[in-house]
């Protein structure tokens, strides 16, 4: 039981697309990532997914519409919804979902990771 | 599926030790609160709990330990495990934690809130 400071934690890495696990509670997990560029069109089938923005806006893209999350909002992304997270410039963020939740739901591209750093 | 704001949604109220959810996912809430003061001693027996601070330091009291958690960063309090918040000074703070978790435990005080407002 410690204090998680998040800025210490982002400043460890500076990959992108490639999230990290900070903690763990009820079969969740908090991960904090850094994105630039545009990811891969994917869905959850049985996972919501929720992203916190720390720094940057996110575009977060779904089929029918596309929805800017800016430094200091939040947007959950339901289960069974395809979606695709773009950074223009640089964005950090944070995840809530569920521990055994896959990167990219069942498509694999190259920015797939098959299993999360815990830092 | 819309950005979720923070600051526009911590505009709504100013009282404090009543939380409110702002966004639901995979059986879990996402909750903000503003504080002052000292709460009440509790734990939750099957819960996990997260704060996630956002101006501010909360004090986090465990009956062998303090830890002060202030903004930015985060602390996970595991199920079981007695704990009592303080806030010398206002703080606002974001929970992580399962939908049907009760606020002060099998604790009964006049702080305890026995449902939470949806904004």
């Amino acid at each position: 039981m410690t204090a998680i400071n998040l800025n210490e934690k982002l400043n460890m890495f500076d990959d992108f697309w490639k999230p990290r696990v900070i903690a763990e509670l009820n079969g969740q997990q908090v991960k904090i990532s850094k994105v630039k560029g545009e990811f891969v069109w994917h869905d959850h089938k049985n996972e919501d997914e929720l992203f916190y923005i720390l720094k940057g806006t996110l575009r977060m893209e779904f089929r029918d519409r596309v929805v800017e999350v800016t430094a200091g909002e939040m947007i959950v992304v339901p289960m069974g919804v395809e979606h695709r997270p773009v950074a223009t410039e640089e964005v950090w963020m944070m995840l809530f979902e569920p521990a055994n939740i896959k990167h990219t739901g069942e498509v694999k591209s190259h920015l797939t990771v098959d299993s999360y750093e815990k830092i």
